[in-house]
């Protein structure tokens, strides 16, 4: 573990990109600068001197000089350029966009091998929760067996303040854009899809298993109303929504969706931007790890520790992604994804007419009012596949 | 990160030991085999072949073909005596021997230095929960500010079942006992001593400070009476054994001492033999780690995981300790631990007479009856240390 200074070529200089900054200045044991930083917009006024910045990604991938490549700048697309770029030239890369890694798994899983270089993306799952590197080398050898998590704070921020303050959906969110606890166009997180890419990162460390965001179902909170929320709380419930994957035979269920959990479940008090995520293995039992999800110091500090994990060399090693690729059971490409089963959910409704899309093997529970409609029924996994990322619809989909 | 396949010498085929047996022989990637084992006891029936049986120590310590050495016995001295004899053969070592540990590690930091070789014990703190790997890698850069927890399975098990089945501690001690959740003598436990130990270790990696267990106050749960929990009950809370340090100053206050906790603590729910540590840095903010903290098969998986982080050479850096050993804080020989401050504390005692020996500042409450009495009261640490392994004394004293 020989310890070396790291000079950093960094990408975007938004919320985590001068988080790490901060961070990195107050670091004791360290030794690590930032040499330049790539940019986008000439006009934004930056807190630190303009000579750090370049507004050519040229002028930093073309530099031999680097130890690393931080890239933390929104554009997914122009992301994956950065970071493809720079593994092809040989350098280690440090990202925190979920988005980009879980498009591209399978490419930068290559990248990695053809090039010999690390690719770490602590920040990109869990926030500050040093989740993803517990998965790889904590439980590498564990027959673990699931995953649920809390993953993103914007939902988990508007759930909580939902229910503690007894408020509507659209007064928190709009609330919570003002605060800066939501992006003025919050349809990622809302919708799931933040919590869907965390979960494919979290099922390629927990199982090996590579899939693609649109083999994956996500549900989002995005069409909850208060009334979901009265009919947890009276109960004893709470609403999170989950990104979960777990072992079924020889195959995994993974999809995100909103749960009810219960009082005595370690989730449930994990509230506003805090994520939490549960882990279970044969012989480890239950084990959750909590922490702030998201903002620009707690995530700047799990970049910071993979920076970090550089100075003595450590590359993820895939081991269980490498045994299945190797192995007789191919677990590439979805094929050990099962997306055929059912499962129990409340959904709450306008026109009985919407809920003819979906396959209902049998409801149990009828509710109708003036105010609002639910059932309580179980259905198949794969007909909810309709409900998307779809905007038009304004069924509120929880499981049971 | 090259892999090799690992020979282990085993000494102890206690619980935790039978515990690595069977997570090792379920073990999908690791490529590591128990080559024989030292145990004492002629007469036990073993569940393995007895050809893996040897009682004499040097059978094992003057191998040369073991790629490591798995301490698992109960004899402290013992213990040192065989770790540190294979260390100085240049033999890495995994244990979980936090009496051990914590008694001797200014040498076993010197061994481990000498002789170049790794010293590894997930499995002595936190039991499944992978704490000390965490503070180590990940809060490595952290400005680490404190850490409290729930760290003896014993203590919360008793607490956890006197609460919910409103029970005294006798019964449910005696109970503890009989179904193996307790010692046939219980007394390191209940008085705090294994707290104490953990706490130990969590304050080499939290904060790079060796401390010795003399020099820091463990009081425990051994006087505690069903009063105690109807007095937190009532006031929506629950009572925990904690071990915690954190940073005054240029001075760490380090103590394990029974606390009062709220609803909204992340600790309040870790129940049973469940462990919970909480973590807090200047950036990353509150971490919360909660597992199952003892028994045979979750503290064989901390084990194992030390044993697979040998096949890619992995060692402890104590960049922390290192640091401060070389800088001009030094904060070896508890130079740099406070225990010169006071705190609120919750007593209940028999006869006030009893209270005598305390330095008490300020009473803020009292409360007297023929059933029990009690004060709330801001008291010097120093004068609690009195109490400290005290088995004359029957007063109960809890952090407020």
């Amino acid at each position: 573990m020989s310890e070396k200074e790291i000079s950093i070529g960094l990408f975007g200089f938004g919320c985590v990109g001068q988080g790490l900054y901060d961070v990195l200045n107050h670091s004791q044991s360290l030794k690590a600068n930032i040499t330049t930083i790539g940019v986008k917009d000439h006009s934004k006024p930056r807190k630190i001197d303009a000579s750090f910045f370049t507004f050519k990604k040229e002028d930093i991938l073309k530099r031999d000089d680097l130890d690393v490549i931080v890239e933390l700048i929104d554009d997914a697309e122009e992301a994956f350029r950065i970071v493809s770029t720079a593994m092809n030239n040989g350098v280690n890369v440090v990202t925190a966009n979920k988005k980009m890694l879980a498009e591209n798994f399978q490419k930068l899983y290559e990248l990695q091998e053809q090039n010999n270089v690390a690719l770490l993306y602590e920040g990109s799952a869990g926030g500050s929760i040093p989740i993803i590197r517990n998965l790889e080398e904590y439980y590498d050898n564990e027959l673990l067996s699931s995953f649920r998590g809390i993953l993103n704070g914007t939902c988990n921020y508007i759930l909580s303040r939902m229910e503690l303050e007894s408020k509507d959906y659209s007064e928190i969110l709009k609330d919570a854009q003002a605060s800066g606890f939501a992006e003025s166009n919050p349809w990622l997180d809302v919708a799931g899809f933040d919590t869907l890419y965390k979960t494919i990162l979290l099922t390629v460390h927990s199982f090996g298993l590579i899939l693609k965001p649109e083999q994956v179902l996500n549900l989002g909170i995005q069409n909850i109303t208060f009334d979901d929320i009265v009919y947890a709380r009276e109960k004893g419930l709470r609403i999170k929504l989950l990104g979960t994957g777990y072992k079924s035979g020889n195959e995994f269920r993974v999809y995100v969706m909103p749960h009810f959990v219960e009082k005595t479940d370690e989730l449930y008090n994990v509230i506003y931007e805090y994520n939490g995520v549960e882990v279970e293995g044969a012989f480890s039992c239950k084990q959750t790890f909590v922490g702030k999800g998201a903002g620009s110091h707690p995530t700047g500090s799990a970049v910071l520790s993979d920076i970090s994990a550089l100075t003595y060399n450590y590359k993820y090693a895939y081991k269980k992604l490498r045994k299945l690729l190797n192995g007789k059971d191919k677990r590439v490409n979805g094929e050990q994804l099962d997306n055929n089963f059912s499962l129990k959910v409340y959904i709450r409704f306008r026109e009985k007419e919407e809920l003819k899309q979906l396959e209902i093997l049998n409801i149990e529970e009828e509710y109708r009012s003036a105010r609002t409609n639910y059932i309580v029924a179980t259905v198949t996994l794969k007909s909810l596949f309709c409900l998307k990322g779809n905007k038009e619809s304004k069924l509120f989909v929880c499981a049971v």
